[in-house]
């Protein structure tokens, strides 16, 4: 049993809460607003201290932009308890508490890679964390004992923990998150004076691309404002190699022979290539290549049932799985990725069953 | 039943010839190949002709760099046979056609929106045109009895067929289909030289961002350069709003007040949110916007399977579907979007069947 202080009774403090009660901590909240610590106890995320208490952790779930005060104020009333927080970005915490002077020898700045579209205590659960990871960014200054304590409690509330330098997390989620949420949403930005005729083309690539355009301005102007150097360092670079693009692609525009022109364009899209096949697949693993067996569902209630209950009579394990839905027709398509050693078995199957299969 | 000639027996026309010869049609095949026309012929595609024919429709399914070449010669081999092609962009054979000062009366350009990862006969299917859209590009100059005869076989070859300008075809799919193939390629290529702790921080949100950077660097290659002009002008358009984001990022990145620049960063993904709710939906039909319900799957053969058989006995029709896969943890995480108004029953449903849902 730990005894864990949460600063911030938000979706993250009160899902943490939630989280750690599950196996008996002593969880203690605190929030600016009493009526939020007062929810978050009412929804069982921890009790509300009638004294002082006597933390071995504490938590600071706060919103970015006072995330540095409060872990200053942390490290200050308990001079002996452990302190992190769950803000996204790493290195402005660290800079600030820097600029004030600030012992880092108890800190331990941590970002868990979970979230919601809902805010706020009332949206909070207890298995927000599981499954995610967790990144620890311990400094040189961090004391073992608290890198060691925030990972049991990271790892109690169901994440997997991995550690990296403050800086390498803030460039790690400017190129994996921060810069592909821009791109998502600026080429989705494209699409808004577009007429409805042109729209009408769009298909399942377009409709992947831009799934994360649906995202919160408010959350991540402070986001991407908290990350801004990191940001504009990859986003710099992105520019960068569009517009050796639209060089290659104005060539191509005045002369069709254009040298070279098309070397640029090929070699985009190869690093592409290379750059995709390292992402990581299914349960963090190297990616694996899957293959598709597409199957064609008629619109009816049920038919995507009767497919995974065919599915899992025969007995083969679905990797990936997409739904595309065409153009003003009745029917859908289904994608099933499988180890490609399944594939032939599974569509010879299917097609048995008396489903049409597609590609 | 009509009489079709197919120009061209790679993945395309082969595949039109076997969804054409479904119904009846007399398909004839020609190829530059006669291995390739031969191995079409066998497959069941059409049948190769002895000596001339007389086709009342020619479908020129060639490369793109030959297909203005190929039209032209078609008109002239056939001067009371209406003229087609397939390829992806549409402005290009037409200059080449006017510039060669070809009558276009009975040349109707147009562009199924079909395909797959691989080409060639040998992997042609008769179903590759069901429920894809088929845009018909006719111009001023075209006999309305060849639009209608051009409509009357992609519907028989099982498409939604709609026409659209050449030009309107063109810049519609630069930013339905080139831009962001574009976008997730480099967006793609900035991970390449990530290290592994960088990239195993990625999340679902990056996954779908970049599936389609995985895509042929050849064909791409082909593409984008038939496209050039309408895909130089949406990219620029792209740069200038990444650029105005990188001056805001560069902004902060200095002064922490940066006054205006916190409102670009919004703008951007405001804009966003605007585009990509302009996507059409399941079928064609105005945006809708699904309540998604997430359930964790333990990572075991028919785990899906039971999910989806659950679903259809509750009764409830899945819109949308995706598979998540946690860090290293075994199971997966399912959001299932569903309308609105089903989604409490929904989830009621699936905990009171044992499921354990999430978020």
């Amino acid at each position: 049993m730990t005894r864990v202080h949460v600063i911030g009774t938000g979706l993250l403090g009160t899902s943490l809460g939630l989280a750690l009660r599950r196996l008996g901590d002593d969880v203690t909240l605190e929030d600016i607003s009493p009526t939020h610590a007062a929810l978050a106890r009412d929804l069982g995320a921890g009790r509300l201290p009638d004294g002082p208490v006597d933390p071995e952790l504490v938590v600071v779930a706060t919103p970015p932009d006072v995330t540095a005060h409060c872990v200053a104020g942390a490290l200050r009333r308990w001079p002996s308890a452990a302190v992190t927080d769950l803000a996204s970005v790493k290195g402005a915490v660290l800079d600030a508490l820097r600029d004030a002077g600030t012992d880092l020898t108890r800190y331990c700045g941590s970002h868990p890679m979970a979230g919601r579209e809902r805010s706020g205590a009332v949206s909070g659960r207890h298995d927000l964390f599981d499954g995610r990871a967790w990144v620890l960014t311990p400094t040189t200054e961090t004391d073992p004992a608290v890198v060691a304590l925030v990972t049991a409690v990271a790892r109690s509330a169901g994440s997997a923990v991995s550690t990296l330098a403050p800086e390498h997390h803030d460039a790690a989620v400017a190129a994996v998150s921060h810069v592909p949420q821009l791109a998502a949403s600026l080429v989705a930005a494209r699409l808004e004076r577009l007429d409805d005729a042109a729209v009408a083309l769009a298909g399942q690539g377009l409709r992947d691309v831009t799934r994360i355009a649906a995202s919160d301005p408010g959350l991540w102007t402070q986001i991407l404002a908290g990350n801004a150097p990191a940001v504009r360092d990859v986003l710099t670079a992105l520019v960068d190699d569009l517009g050796r693009v639209v060089d290659a692609l104005d060539e191509l525009s005045t002369s069709s022979d254009a040298p070279g022109a098309r070397g640029t364009l090929a070699r985009a899209i190869a690093a592409g290539n290379a750059g995709h096949a390292r992402i990581p697949g299914k349960h963090g693993a190297a990616p694996t290549a899957y293959t598709t067996v597409r199957v064609l569902i008629p619109d009816e209630p049920g038919q995507l049932g009767r497919l995974f209950a065919d599915i899992a009579v025969i007995g083969t394990n679905i990797e990936e799985f997409h739904l595309d839905h065409g153009l003003g027709q009745p029917f859908g398509l289904a994608e099933v990725d499988v180890v490609p050693a399944a594939a032939a078995g599974l569509a010879h199957a299917l097609a048995d069953r008396g489903w049409r299969l597609h590609g």
